[in-house]
């Protein structure tokens, strides 16, 4: 019950990621966050996703650098025999808080589950794919074949729409972690490996088919029609305020109707509404029914004042709702008092400040603060001589032999 | 190294579930394809999820049939102190494979931790909530607070664009999961408890600000425009085809541009066009710069070919590519050649045979079917025999008290 290292609940465990992109480095960084040594591997001068957008004004990747944090750096020629052996010996080094691997590799062998498996029948390993047999996906494409941006936009319909956020691979980061610790459990009970794959495509339809959207486009053989920001089958949708400001006001339970009915003051309408059109408006399934017609009455009380006086008046009647941000709002809502926002300034090596967040997971009500990520390459001597138990002179003859190389300077 | 029993790595371990909609259940779902024992509890009669859609033609709602697949299920009188009393009995049952869980439950003192874990100090609590300070909040509340309906839809503006995705909720349900499963390992190593939260609104946050949007914003004080189906920083968008399929093709990396171009034929053009332009289109920056040229010079290659040559040509060129689908043609998909879906029917009671999937991780190639979801309450006096030890006259007492209620007929 001690809350101090409940915080760091995996502290003393080694995790070997070799991955690139989102899905097995957010996995990664998870574990980081939770007190794990992660040791991200990379090829000589990094992977494609070293320079990926977001940039920073002197050049270095947002992306990169937000997605890696926490972690150490090794750097390796991958296409060396002997840089090869390291990391296949940093991936197998003996220990039971060792021996866990975290890749999505596709098409090496020398780092595939036999191989690695061989040295030692104990690893953890989870493989993460596009598609399960080993064709490549990417977000884009598994969430247009899933489905989704189909019913995503206006109800007056054109073309599907492409959502922004990469959902299905930060999901594919989680699941491939709780894969890992489930693993991990079943080895300390029985000293068992497992071999875990898990591909993007496959995450996306199981995240779908979980909320029963296949099973109704089977059973009704329909599909459902698009209904531009309203919530599905209950009350939710944005409203406009007085100020140019926008607010998504939801009610799925009646509590949160009633709420919104009190603080709005159109209960009498929705009475009279009622009894017109003959339905409960507290069953949420008649307020998705009737959604315009709600929305039409409750649009002039948002539309009358600013989204100060709304937000206040909102949160005073316990109505479900949130307003819209943009990055630059979240960015300076945070700036306006930083002690109350979820979000971290840390200093970068190689950009300075930069706005971070920690693991969403708190322990005993408390957050621990994120850790920079690291500087490319910067701990694969003090990996290799810690891990591995290479002396300096070992080190030395591998950077004479270029399968080590010396660190980049601080872009 | 056992193939068999790595796909069920958590079989002995018991978790209690209270929880409702999308986040902890799913969470829950999870752990019993990982072969947990997960016991959801819910009111008699059931809790507020219980008909959200969509619903099966019948009336059984589908949405919570797929999300509590594999789990038992116990409904109790939660308002009388006997149900409460026997709801933390379970919650704190001894032996290290108890004493796990999971709820998403406001304001019941009696399920807190500090009463918890009074009874079982070494038990491990993950409490899933709105926001951190208790105050509630739901996908599309926190999606629109993150800045993301901002971001997503035409370049020609207009209104934010919800996504219909729950991501949120499905993220924070397995970043529950990788809690509660970290935490389990802290347990198994020092025999301490751990008490987690995770809020949806930090999940949120924490998601975009991995991807450096946020320090994005930060850094050069401008919200990023729209940019319709592009793919931002690189190369991506989604092409019709001649028969009115539809496609999305991207071009990370160097090889997959290539690809694309080959299978074209627009190498020519494309080569011309950087010497006009100045530019390298094998840098990926360039091609997003230059993602409207790219795109109009392709268009006309899908627009003469119907879906199933595309995707022939493409796949033949291993393009990174994959179809928009709806969910009926995904359906279709499944029924032209269930054995190559990664979608299963189970018969469901209550509803029949229904679509569903199970885990996406797949432990030694092999994936674990889905398990139906439990009619409500059918195992309370299962549990209260196997975990409490109850006897059937003291089960029939609270049968007889109104605590415990019986199995509604299959709807």
């Amino acid at each position: 019950m001690t809350v101090a290292t409940a915080g760091r609940p995996l502290a003393n465990l080694r995790v070997v990621e070799c991955a690139t992109y989102v899905a097995g480095p957010s996995g990664g960084m998870t574990l980081a966050q939770l007190g794990a040594d992660v040791i991200r591997v990379d090829p000589l001068g990094g992977a494609t996703d070293n320079s990926r957008w977001p940039l920073a004004p002197g050049g270095a990747s947002l992306y990169w650098h937000s997605l890696n944090k926490g972690k150490r750096s090794v750097t390796v020629d991958l296409r060396s025999p002997v840089g090869r052996e390291l990391v296949t010996a940093l991936i197998t080094a003996p220990g039971p808080d060792s021996g866990v691997f975290l890749d999505n590799n596709v098409a090496r062998s020398w780092m595939d589950w036999p191989t690695l498996s061989a040295r030692r029948p104990d690893l953890v390993h989870v493989h993460v794919q596009g598609h399960r047999d080993g064709r490549p996906a990417v977000d884009y494409t598994v969430n247009a074949a899933a489905g989704i941006p189909d019913m995503t936009g206006s109800e007056a319909g054109g073309a599907p729409v492409n959502h922004v956020l990469p959902a299905w691979d930060l999901l594919t980061g989680q699941t491939a972690v709780v894969g890992l610790l489930a693993a991990l459990r079943h080895r300390d009970r029985t000293g068992e490996g497992s071999h875990l794959e898990v591909a993007l495509a496959d995450v996306a339809l199981a995240g779908v088919a979980a909320l029963g959207w296949y099973a109704d486009a089977q059973l009704s053989r329909t599909d459902r029609p698009r209904h531009g920001n309203h919530v599905y089958g209950s009350f939710g949708v944005d409203f406009p305020t007085a100020d140019g400001g926008r607010v998504m006001v939801v009610a799925l339970t009646e509590g949160q109707w009633r709420s919104l009915c009190r603080v709005t003051g159109t209960g009498e309408v929705f009475a009279a509404l009622e009894k017109a059109l003959g339905v409960d408006l507290e069953d949420e399934v008649s307020r998705y029914r009737h959604r315009e017609t709600i929305e039409a009455v409750l649009r002039g009380w948002f539309a009358a004042r600013d989204v100060t006086t709304v937000s206040r008046e909102l949160e005073a009647a316990r109505v479900l709702w949130g307003p819209y941000r943009t990055p630059t709002q979240v960015v300076r809502d945070h700036e306006a008092d930083p002690a109350a926002s979820p979000l971290v300034e840390v200093q970068q090596p190689g950009i300075g400040r930069m706005l971070a967040m920690g693991s969403p997971l708190r322990a005993g009500g408390t957050a621990d603060p994120p850790r920079p990520a690291p500087v490319l390459g910067a701990d694969t001597d003090a990996v290799l001589a810690d891990v591995l138990g290479l002396g300096s002179a070992e080190i030395g003859r591998l950077h004479d032999d270029g399968v080590l190389a010396p660190v980049a300077a601080d872009r």
